[in-house]
């Protein structure tokens, strides 16, 4: 999807001008989905650049830092009510390529001075989140121009670091799975063992043995077994589950 | 452990005086050991304050903040090649309460501007560590005067949310168990599983029930079964264990 550029231009001058964020931090959002059995992350693609990064941004003075990570990813993608967990900070001194921000503002021909705070270190605080990824109908916001999803093993150029923090993100997501695919809403409420193999497999990026999947699922006690489910095929009906509450 | 004041004053007028800091980001470190059974985490005392804190500090400007976190650790405890885990970054708006900063400046007469960076909002990452208690003997940094072991679960007045931190901390050492205690080194190279089953009974705050704890414990294949320990009682001889290589 494309915006127009004097559009663009007018939002990039206004956060440019901004005064109230905290410097040196920005919060970057590694958003999740998936595609018929595949593995997608967000990205938004930068004008005139041909480097894609996540939706990120900056926090304001009077902003918690969760509450800047909702108000970006909304404000970048549309995206709303996400289940955010936040998962690595990431410090090093050279993450910041300065070039980006200035090959950028250059190519939209706005003028900033040398010391503004854009310029600075930053310290991201990286968020993830496993979402329905029919849920996307958006558009970027200052900074960018399109958005697409990509497959997390095929990922085009990215900006700073952004790479890195999609591949901890990832692992963040693997290894909390069982929060992360209950918080998703990915399954109806009632699913087959099997469709929720299938969940785990594509989160994961490996086959699963099914009777070893069933045993280990099933020792977690996270499900509730429900009736058999009888689509009027031949083959023998398989139980329905549901997530059980915890209370 | 007490420092004398006039050293304590100058090498706190020292870190105000430094220019190079990051700004608004500090990081804290929450350092459990156990002694005797008991989950204890190591807190510093700020002076003429009734009020203990994480050794923290601030990150220099030409710094990776996972160095910074190794160095204020050091600088202020002496602990050396510590496993440091980062496990979540503190972001709340109120977080930091400036009135410790400003009273602890003030019992000491030093003079600083109400514009000060240390007066600033700070967002701190913090990291944390299982060690092994007895190897702490240590002196506080510039900005506190005592250092002592306190129980996780009877904890004295603490200042900013060091509280909430230590709460995380622990969460992110019982979650992520297996891994800690490896690189906690707590244990003797060879060990009974007796003695497994206390470490893991200690960090979780919880008894374990042997049989469970054994069948769960080497399903994980991280132990490698060795000869049985004689220790010349009547009693029946238990094997020994040690935890295997990763390649």
């Amino acid at each position: 999807m494309k915006t127009d550029d004097s559009k663009n231009k007018q939002s990039l001058q206004e956060l440019i001008d901004t005064k109230d964020f905290v410097e040196h931090i920005s919060v970057d959002c590694a958003i999740f989905g998936f595609d018929e059995g595949i593995m997608k992350v967000l990205l938004l693609k930068y004008h005139d650049l041909d480097l894609w990064s996540l939706p990120g941004g900056f926090v304001f003075n009077d902003e918690d830092l969760d509450d800047a990570a909702s108000r970006v990813l909304y404000e970048r993608t549309l995206l709303k009510d996400v289940f955010l967990s936040q998962f690595h900070t990431f410090g090093k001194i050279d993450r910041t390529e300065n070039n980006v921000h200035r090959i950028l503002l250059k190519n939209k021909a706005i003028e900033v001075s040398k010391d503004h705070w854009i310029f600075q270190r930053f310290i991201t605080v990286g968020y993830c989140s496993l979402i329905d990824f029919t849920l996307v109908d958006s558009f970027p916001g200052a900074l960018n121009e399109t958005i697409a999803w990509f497959e997390v093993n095929k990922l085009p150029k990215m900006a700073f670091d952004h790479e890195e923090i999609i591949q901890r993100g990832l692992e963040h997501i693997r290894k909390d799975i069982d929060t992360q695919i209950v918080a998703s809403k990915l399954l109806p409420e009632k699913f087959t063992m099997k469709e929720l193999q299938t969940v785990y497999e594509t989160v994961l990026g490996e086959e699963l043995r099914r009777n070893n999947f069933q045993r280990k699922i099933l020792a977690l006690n996270t499900l509730e077994r429900l009736e058999k489910f009888y689509d009027g095929s031949a083959n023998k009906a398989p139980y329905l589950y549901r997530f059980a509450d915890k209370k």
